[in-house]
């Protein structure tokens, strides 16, 4: 098993990147590949202890900055670290590739070079959020701004094969991000999803509001992709504004400041419960490949992560069994 | 001035609304007519003293329930609180509406019955949110669940008339809720409405990401309504879930618990702060008439902030300046 990992993407790298491959290979069965600038990757490496023969470097001389506009960057950077470490996957014996640069790189290089699985028309990105029971799975969370039902359906499907081979979920249940509950709420679009939905997706449980996602009744969240980016920024917005207020209400107040002390072990954990690295990366399905986006601050933990469910996705072969359920649920 | 307040909307009615009546019009120097089912509305007046001449009741026997279809129950309650309420403002002297109840019939009956502003094409309802330096009005929450550009133009343009006129805040800053900050993101519905929006609205501000919309670099906050309501219900979900989980981590440790107990005024500060109920109801802008739709589980205080923002609509002449500043911005 051989995964290309972008030695160069997101704001550490290639520290950060380096740091957590050569935690992996010390903790997974795994060979790993670093795309990226050679002698940068190679200074990096030089810090860590690890079977040395499990890791390769590909050299890509230019990076894809995060902001940069996606597809001019492909056009223009098409030895990038992102371009190569896509393009391997088409060779023989690569079977992943992980990468927590630009986003938008990642999904128009994807869906280029290695095109669409069978049966699927868009690529759409998952993430796995906390829940007061355990996690969802929400998608998409950005891949694809004007989708059509159908997209909606077949992420769908492609949701329920992830959440039970990679995470473990038997029988996931879907839910539809809508603005009421009942059917017959929402858009035009969000009616028509529903419809296809009820009528092909198995364990579908209708629509889910907003506000409800992170009681843990729904194992798949469906939405399209403006609307899930917009939740994990809300909730990233959010749980910073609501830490940002708690630091400045309590430098106000000695006792205050005693009492953040004494719970200090408690938050902390309920940060860790709400730190979306804990589970590895966002997944972008849809392509015909395995390829695996980690956030663009991702540190050495989360990049082991990324890799360790990209692990169980080739274990699992998830590809195959992607493009099997779509082609037995097709329209 | 008369204000007419629906006595049966929202989860504790009729006591959360009259006794927000009886506190307000101690406050504020207003005339009042309680809509709903009268011997229900006298029981609860009873409770409260207050300057009975400006408190009236309007009988009205039917109520519509908070989960009811909205158009439906306007056609089977043509006598519930909501429709009678409305329709008083199409008789001389009721200045404004005030209601707690079913959203959708509220909107519904509001654009039925008063018709729309001319010049707006679409009724968008919008909400104060609390920002880490003070706050910002979020528009559309829900009104409109599949908009054209122009309705969203529209919805700015009264957004800053309601931001001047209603919260004080002189050249509101106008930011489009999007995919990213670049001009050219999002679905092709945010770049249409981002580029009629740069042509037509004195001080718009580009695309605001919703991680950034509680910095408060924006006063005014343009979104389609699905999308809003999205915005705001995860807020809900997420402070919700925080807490729950907040309280379930204390209860596992006593000094947790303790440390807790020091914290609690700074932690009833931040509550406040993110309490929308702070600022008054969210007002239905677009349609002819002074509409103010408080949250379903409206406080007594709620009530009398929605009052007093409603009183600020009608002293400002909001729907002249609206109606003047959407001429002359016409397309």
């Amino acid at each position: 098993m051989k995964i290309v990992v972008d030695a160069m993407g997101g704001d550490y790298a290639p520290e950060s990147i380096v740091a957590g491959v050569a935690e992996a290979i010390k903790e997974f069965d795994v060979n790993i590949v670093l795309v990226g600038i050679e002698d940068r990757i190679r200074a990096e490496l030089k810090k860590h202890e690890y079977p040395g023969d499990r890791i390769e470097i590909a050299h890509a001389p230019t990076i894809v900055e995060m902001h940069e506009p996606a597809t001019a960057s492909l056009r223009s950077k098409k030895d990038s670290s992102i371009s190569i470490g896509v393009n391997l996957l088409k060779e023989e014996g690569y079977d992943a590739f992980v990468s927590a640069g630009n986003t938008g790189a990642v999904v128009a290089a994807s869906t280029i070079y290695l095109g669409m699985l069978n049966g699927v028309e868009r690529p759409a990105i998952g993430l796995v959020i906390p829940t007061l029971k355990d996690f969802a799975f929400l998608i998409d969370v950005g891949a694809n701004t004007d989708p059509k039902p159908e997209h909606l359906l077949q992420s769908a499907l492609m949701a329920q094969v992830y959440a039970k081979e990679v995470l473990g979920v038997n029988n996931p249940k879907v839910g539809l991000m809508n603005i009421g509950e009942e059917a017959g709420k929402g858009s035009v679009f969000s009616k028509e999803t529903f419809k296809l939905m009820e009528e092909r997706v198995v364990d579908f449980n209708g629509n889910v509001e907003a506000n409800d996602i992170f009681k843990g009744e729904h194992d798949c969240i469906i939405c399209e992709g403006v609307m899930g980016n917009i939740v994990i920024k809300i909730s990233e917005g959010l749980m910073e504004s609501a830490a940002a207020l708690l630091r400045r209400e309590i430098s106000k107040s000695p006792i205050a400041l005693a009492g953040a002390f004494l719970m200090k072990s408690r938050l902390h954990h309920i940060k860790k419960l709400a730190d979306y690295t804990e589970y590895g990366g966002a997944p972008l399905l849809g392509v015909n490949g395995i390829v695996m986006i980690s956030h663009g601050r991702s540190s050495p933990k989360a990049i082991k992560n990324a890799i360790r469910a990209t692990i169980r996705e080739i274990e699992h072969h998830i590809l195959d069994v992607m493009t099997e359920r779509v082609a037995r649920t097709a329209i």
